[in-house]
C-alpha cells in the first residue's frame, strides 16, 4: 500500500523550512579551519617551501607541507574495498603533494582561528617551484617522450578490452553499410549545492570522529584509516543531511585531512569548508571522453557491429581511475545485445584536475558516442531513426551478451513507442517541410540508453537494514544506504511499512548514517540504492514481522501463522476485520512484560547478485536559431523503463533534475582550460555556465512499468539514467534541423558558429 | 581473559586530557537558552502573573507561565513503564505549575538570545501569591485539618506493608528482650559535578530531539513524549558522557522542557543549564527517614523480631513516590532473613524540594535504623557486636523470606570476618581501656547490610547490546546501559572481549546512547547495568561468535564446531595454536567478497527474571575530639560480596567513592531548611558541607569474590552499596568511643555537641 505511492517525503518539512541540519549546521565550540596552500602552476615540483612567516601570524595554530604527511599512497575513489589485488583501486596520492599535477593541487595547509586570519596566512608561504611543460589533453599525456605525471605510469592509469557477439572485423566486412565517427565529450563539474565540508575531532584516543558531507560514509571510514595508516575500527564517520553530491561525493576528499589534522592538533575540532572556486578544481570533475567508433549496418536496419575505442581523460589523480571507461563500455551492451561488439578503452593521466564519478559514470559519454553514430547508420540507410532503434534494442528473452544472463524485465520499445507519441514524431515529421530554410528551423531528435542497477558482478553489492519496534508501536528503519537529496529515506520508509503493514507515516528514519552503527553499506552511487537496499530491508522486515507474529502468539495464545499484520493492527489472516491486537499494545507488552518479550528488532545485511538493465529513451524537439546560433529546446521528453515506480513523484523529480543537468551537458556547461598552462578559467558561477530555471525547457517524463524479480519491490536504476539520453538527442534535433552534425560536446553558441560557417550556413 | 583484570578504562585518556565531551560541549549555532522563573514561597498559588515587562526585552525570544503548557499530568521518576496500573508512577506534575509546593518551584520560563538578558528578564516579571502555611516536616504534613498539598492526596502518597516470618507480635512477645528506637536521617543532595543540563532542537516535523545528561534515556524519551502527548517514537533523546548521576539523573527533569521550547519556537534549539544553586533545590534530593523499631532478640544472640516503621518524606512532588521507602524495605530482608520482620512504611508529601533515586535508594536511611537497634541489641545482651552480626546474618543456603528465592551467592560472613582482621578489631579492643576517658577518645563500629541487583520482580528488567564485527576486525559493541561515570563501557568491552575471544583492546564502544538507534534498556540505577547487561552482552557475543565461526566455515571448509577463537585469531579448538585464519581476515572475507557473508552483527535483547542479593560490611576506627564534639574517622574498611569482580581497580573506584559519600552523610551533609517557611539556607558549596580531599578519611577495600551464577560473568551489584553501612558504623563507633548514642545524621559537631551536653560531656 504505501509503495507506488507519491507519499510525503520524510523530509519534506525539515527541507523546506530549513530545519534540515547540514554539516556546518553542526558545530563544536573551540573548532579550527583549515585550507590548502594550492600550486599556482599545473606541473612541477616544489623545491622550496618556506612557511615560516604563516607560522608566526597570531591566530595560526599550524601548518603542514608535503614533508609533514604520513607517506602512505591511498586512493580516493568511493568504491568497496576489492579482496582481487588487480581490482584495487589506484594509490597514488598522499595528503599533500611535492609533486604538482594540477593547477591547484594540495601542497600544503594552513589551520588556524579563523577564516580571515587563514586567507592572510596563505599569502605568506612562499614557494618555488621547478616547471614542466603542462600536458593538458589525452594526446598530448600518451605522446612520446613526454614526463610522466606519475612516476612509472606512462601516464596510462588503465586499459580493457571486451569482444561479444563474434569477430568484429568478420562483422564489419559482412556488413552493408560500414560507418565510422570521433566524437569528444568535455569536462564538467557537479555543481551541487553544498560544497565539500568536512570537519574531525577526537573524541579519545582509540576514535576519530570524521562529520563530513559525504554519499559513501562506510567507505570513507577505511579510506581514512588506510590514508593515516591507523585500523579502519578507530576512525568513525557522521553524515547529516548533505546538499546534492552527483558523484563528486562519493570520493574521499577532505575527510583524510581533517582525521590527519586532528590528529596532529590533540583531538581539538578542526574543519575544512571548500569554497565554490576550489570545489570546481579541487574536486572531481566528469572525464573527458574522445571515442572512436565503427559501426556496421545491413540495408534492412540490422545493427550487426559496434567496434568502440575511447580514450578517457582522468587528470592529475586516479580517483576513479579506469572504472569509468571500464562501465561506460559495459553499460550499452544491454541496449544493443544482438550485434557484434569490441570495446577498447584507455584512461590516462593529464594536468587536469582529477575526474572522477558524476551522474551516469561514463555513460552519458559513450551514449553520445553511440547514439551519434546510430544516428548515422539510420539516415544512411534511410531509415526512420525510431524505426531503426525499435529495430535493434533489447528485447524481452534478450541477455547480456558478455554474462549471457536474460533480462527479467525491458520494454525499451515501449519506451521508445510512448515518446514517440508524447512528442508527436509521425505528424511532426509529415507536417514539416524535408529541407527547413530560414533563420529559425525545427528538428527533432531521439536517443535511448541502457544503463545498470549497481555494479555487481564487477564489485560487491551489500545493503543493510536495521528495523526497530519502538515502544509505541511505530517503527524506526536505520540503513546504511544514504539520503543524498534523491528520496531513499521516504523510499526505505515506504518498503518497510508496505511489508510489515503499518501505516507509512509510523516509519521513523534516522537519516544520518554513523558508521559505528549504521548497517553498512558502500554507499550512494550506481543508481544501486533503491534496487541494492530494496533486498535488506525487504529481508529485515520480513523477519521483524514473524518476531512480531511470535510475540503476538505468546500474549494470545493464537498461532502466529493465523495473524497478519494491516495497517498496524494484527488480525486474524482469514478475516482482516478482526482486529486482535494493536501494535502499539503489542509492543507495550513486548516492552514492558515482566517476563516475556524484549525489544524486537531485525538487523540484516544483504548480499546482492544479481544486476537489473534499466532503459530509456529521450525525445525532443529544438528551433535552432541559425544567425544566432542558439539552440531552444521546445518539447524535451524522457521515458524510462525502470521496473516498478516506488514514488511518481520523487521518480520524476529525478528525471527532472537528470533532463536538466543533461540538456546543460548538451549546450551550456564546460571547464574551460589554458591548452598551453593548465590554467582553469572558469572555476565560479559567473563563468562556468549552468542553465537557469529560464533556461531548462518543461521536461515532460513518462514512466513503462515493469516489474523486476531480482529486486524486493519489482524496481530497478532511476537515479542516473535520465542524465544520459538527453545530449544526443538535441544533437540529433541540432542535425535534423540543421543538417550540421555538431560531434563534440557542449553545443554551446560558439561552438555552433564554427560548425555552421563550415557548413556555409552562416 | 578481560574479564577480571584490571585493563584500562576505554574513556580513561578522554576524561584524563578533558576530550570527553558531555552535553554541553554539542553546540548548535543560534541555541537560545531558557530559565525557569522560581517561586519565592514554599506553598501557595499564583494568583497574577504579569511577563509583559520581559516579553519587551530585546534579546527575549518567549516566555510562557503555567498558563501556556499543555495539560498532561505526568511523572517523572526512572522507572520503566507498567502494564499495571497500580504500579504506575505518580502522574502529579504539569510542566509549570500555579500551585506552588517548594521555595523555587517552576511557575514560568523564559527563553532568551543568552543568559545575560535571561537574568535581567525573570526580574521584570510580576507575581502576585497567595500564601499558604508551609508544611516542612512529614509530622506537619500528615497533621489533622493541614492544606493538602496536592489536591486529594491527603498529604499521603503511598503506604506499604510486608512481614515474613510469622506473627510479628508472637516473636517479639517470646524474645528474651525487645529494644525500642526512634532514627532520622537528614535531607541531603547528590552533589554530581555536572549540574542538569538539557537541550533540544527539531530535526524535522517528526523528531524532537532532546541532548541530555541523563541516565536513563530510553525512559526520558517515552516521559518526554507523554509530558508533551506526542508519538513516544516522535522523541529521540542523546546521551553523551556525563559528569555524574547518583540517581539524580535517574528522574527526567528537563527533557519535557527543552522538548516543549523547541515545539513552540519552530524546532529552534532550546537549552536549559542549571546553576549550582538551582540544581541543588530544583532537581531532587534524598529522602529523610522517619524510622521506628522494635527489636526481638535472644540472650543467646539470636534476632528473632525486627517490627519496622518507616515515614519517608518525599517533599513537594512524587518523583520516584513511595518505591523509595518499598525499596528500602525490601533490601534488607535478606541481611537477617532468618528472623521475623514486619514493615510498614508510609511516603509523605512536604512542602520542601522533591526528593528522588539516590544512591542505594532508601537502604542507607534504612540500614541506618536498622544498624544502629542491632548494636543496641548486641551491647544489651552483652555480645561483641561483630559476633551478634555474625550470628544473624544470611548463611549460603539462606533464602529471601519473603519470596523464598534461595541465595546462590553469599559471603557476608566472609566479608564480617575480613573487616574484622583488617581493622584489627579483637586486638584493639582488649588493648583499649574498657571506659574512656579524656579529650580525644577511640571507638570501633561495625555496620553491615543487604541489597539488590537490580529491580526484578517488582520492575521489569530488559537490557540490549549489539555487537558489530568491523572492516578490520574489530568489535563495536553498542548498549542501552548508560555510562554514567562508573565505568559500564569498559566493563561490557571486557564481557565482549572475554566471551567473543579477541583482545580488550579492539573492541571499541559507542558510549553515547540515542534512543533511535541504542538497544533498549532502562538504564543506570539500582546496580542493575553489568548485572542485567551481562546476560544481553553474553548472549548477542556467542551469537556473533557463531556467525563468525559458520563464516570461518564456508572460506575453509572447516566445520565451525572444529573452530575456535583466541586472542582475535581462529584456530583448531583441538589445538589452540593452530591459526587458521586472523579475524581481520575473516571479516575482509566477510564484507567484500562478492557472494558470501554480508556485515556479521547481534543484536540481543533480553529480559532478566533474578536478582542476585549482593552483601557487605563496614568496620570504622573514630577518634572524638570530646571538647570539640568533632569526629575523626581514623580507619574504614568496606568489604563488599559483589560475585566475580570484574575489574578490580575500578570496583575499588566505587567503594572509595560510596565510603566518601557515606562518611559525608554521616559527618557533613544536609540540606538546611527553615521550618516556618521551608526556605533552602544552603544551596550552594560554599554553605552545604561536602568532605574535600583532606575531610575524607584513607579508604581500605576488600572483595569476598564469590561467583552468581545468575549472571553471565558471576558478578553482582556492587555500584550503590559502599554507601550504605559506613553511617552507622561510624555512629556505633562513636558510641563505642562516649558511651553517647546518636540516632540522627548527619552527627556535625552542632548536633554532637547538644547530645554531648545533654550526656554530660560538654
Amino acid at each position: 500500500m504505501a509503495v507506488g505511492k507519491s507519499v510525503k517525503r520524510v523530509d519534506a518539512v525539515a527541507k523546506v523550512t530549513g530545519r534540515a541540519r547540514y554539516t556546518d549546521d553542526f558545530f563544536i565550540p573551540g573548532t579550527l579551519v583549515a585550507k590548502y596552500l594550492r600550486s599556482t602552476i599545473a606541473h612541477g615540483r616544489v623545491t622550496k617551501i618556506d612557511t615560516g612567516k604563516a607560522e608566526q601570524l597570531p591566530g595560526v595554530e599550524a601548518v603542514f607541507t608535503y614533508a609533514d604527511v604520513p607517506q602512505n599512497k591511498f586512493a580516493t575513489a568511493g568504491h568497496p574495498y576489492s579482496l582481487d589485488s588487480a581490482h584495487k583501486d589506484v594509490e597514488d596520492r598522499l595528503l599533500l603533494t611535492q609533486n604538482v599535477r594540477y593547477w591547484g593541487d594540495e601542497i600544503a595547509v594552513v589551520v588556524a582561528e579563523n577564516k580571515i586570519v587563514l586567507q592572510e596566512s596563505l599569502r605568506l608561504i612562499d614557494v618555488v617551484y621547478e616547471e614542466y611543460e603542462p600536458l593538458v589533453t589525452a594526446e598530448a599525456a600518451l605522446a612520446e617522450g613526454v614526463r610522466e605525471i606519475h612516476a612509472g605510469s606512462r601516464n596510462l592509469i588503465g586499459e580493457s578490452h571486451y569482444a561479444v557477439g563474434g569477430n568484429i572485423e568478420d562483422a564489419l566486412a559482412n556488413a552493408d553499410v560500414v560507418l565510422e565517427g570521433r566524437y569528444q565529450t568535455q569536462m564538467c563539474q557537479h555543481c551541487h549545492i553544498e560544497n565539500h565540508i568536512a570537519y574531525a575531532y577526537m573524541d579519545d584516543l582509540e576514535h576519530i570522529v570524521v562529520v563530513s558531507s559525504t554519499q559513501i560514509p562506510h567507505i570513507a571510514r577505511r579510506i581514512v584509516g588506510q590514508a593515516l595508516g591507523l585500523p579502519w575500527g578507530r576512525i568513525r564517520v557522521i553524515k547529516p543531511y548533505i546538499g546534492g553530491g552527483f558523484g563528486n561525493k562519493q570520493d574521499v576528499i577532505l575527510e583524510p585531512m581533517v582525521a590527519f589534522l586532528t590528529l596532529k592538533l590533540g583531538g581539538r575540532p578542526v574543519k575544512i569548508d571548500l569554497s565554490r572556486e576550489e570545489c570546481m578544481i579541487g574536486t572531481r570533475v566528469r572525464h573527458p571522453f574522445d571515442v572512436k567508433i565503427r559501426a556496421g549496418v545491413n540495408t534492412d536496419g540490422t545493427l550487426v557491429a559496434l567496434d568502440v575505442d575511447a580514450v578517457s581523460n582522468t587528470g592529475a589523480y586516479a580517483s576513479h581511475g579506469h572504472s569509468v571507461a571500464g562501465a561506460a563500455g559495459a553499460k550499452f551492451r544491454s541496449l544493443y545485445p544482438r550485434s557484434a561488439i569490441k570495446y577498447h578503452a584507455r584512461t590516462v593521466y593529464t594536468n587536469t584536475p582529477a575526474a572522477g564519478a558524476m551522474r551516469a559514470y561514463g555513460a552519458p559519454q559513450m551514449i553520445f558516442a553511440l547514439d551519434c553514430i546510430i544516428e548515422e547508420a539510420a539516415r544512411k540507410i534511410g531509415m526512420d531513426p525510431v524505426e531503426f532503434r525499435l529495430k535493434n534494442v533489447a528485447r524481452q528473452g534478450d541477455a547480456d551478451p558478455l554474462s549471457g544472463e536474460r533480462f527479467k524485465s525491458c520494454a525499451i520499445i515501449e519506451c521508445l513507442q510512448k515518446g514517440k507519441e508524447l512528442i508527436g514524431w509521425d505528424e511532426k515529421r509529415a507536417a514539416w517541410p524535408k529541407e527547413q530554410t530560414g533563420p529559425l528551423r525545427r528538428g527533432l531528435g531521439v536517443a535511448c540508453f541502457s544503463y545498470a542497477s549497481g555494479t555487481y558482478p564487477v564489485c560487491m553489492e551489500v545493503a543493510g537494514a536495521r528495523i526497530i519496534l519502538n515502544q509505541d508501536g511505530s517503527l524506526h528503519i536505520q540503513v546504511g544506504a544514504t539520503e543524498i537529496g534523491q528520496g531513499l529515506d521516504t523510499i526505505v520508509a515506504q518498503m518497510a511499512a508496505e511489508t510489515i503493514g503499518i501505516p507509512f507515516e509510523q516509519v521513523h528514519v534516522v537519516s544520518a548514517q554513523d558508521t559505528d552503527v549504521a548497517p553498512f553499506d558502500t554507499g550512494a552511487y550506481a543508481s544501486r540504492q533503491a534496487y541494492v537496499a530494496s533486498n535488506a530491508v525487504f529481508r529485515a522486515a520480513r523477519e521483524l514481522k514473524a518476531k512480531i507474529l511470535e510475540h503476538a502468539g505468546r500474549m494470545t495464545g493464537i498461532l502466529g501463522g493465523e495473524l497478519d499484520i494491516v495497517y498496524g493492527n494484527l488480525v486474524h489472516r482469514d478475516d482482516p476485520t478482526r482486529i486482535v491486537l494493536t501494535l502499539r499494545e503489542l509492543a507495550l507488552d513486548a516492552y514492558y512484560d515482566k517476563e516475556r518479550g524484549g525489544q524486537l528488532t531485525a538487523d540484516v545485511s544483504h548480499k546482492t547478485t544479481t544486476n537489473a538493465p534499466t532503459f530509456g529513451c529521450t525525445f525532443v524537439e529544438v528551433e535552432v536559431d541559425v544567425p544566432l546560433c542558439k539552440v531552444n529546446v521546445r518539447e524535451i521528453y524522457n521515458v524510462h523503463d525502470s521496473g516498478v515506480i516506488l514514488h511518481p513523484v520523487m521518480a520524476k523529480g529525478q528525471v527532472h533534475g537528470g533532463v536538466a543537468m543533461g540538456v546543460a551537458a548538451a549546450l551550456y556547461e564546460e571547464m574551460l582550460i589554458d591548452q598551453n598552462t593548465g590554467y582553469i578559467y572558469n572555476n565560479n558561477f559567473l563563468d562556468y555556465k549552468i542553465p537557469t530555471t529560464v533556461d531548462v525547457p518543461d521536461i515532460g517524463c513518462e514512466f513503462v512499468e515493469t516489474y523486476e524479480p531480482t529486486s524486493g519491490y519489482g524496481n530497478k536504476a532511476l537515479g542516473e539514467p535520465p542524465i544520459i539520453s538527453p545530449p544526443p538527442a538535441v544533437r540529433n534535433a541540432i542535425w535534423d534541423a540543421t543538417g550540421v552534425k555538431i560531434n563534440e560536446l557542449p553545443m554551446t553558441p560558439h561552438r555552433l558558429y564554427r560548425y555552421f560557417k563550415k557548413a556555409g550556413l552562416v
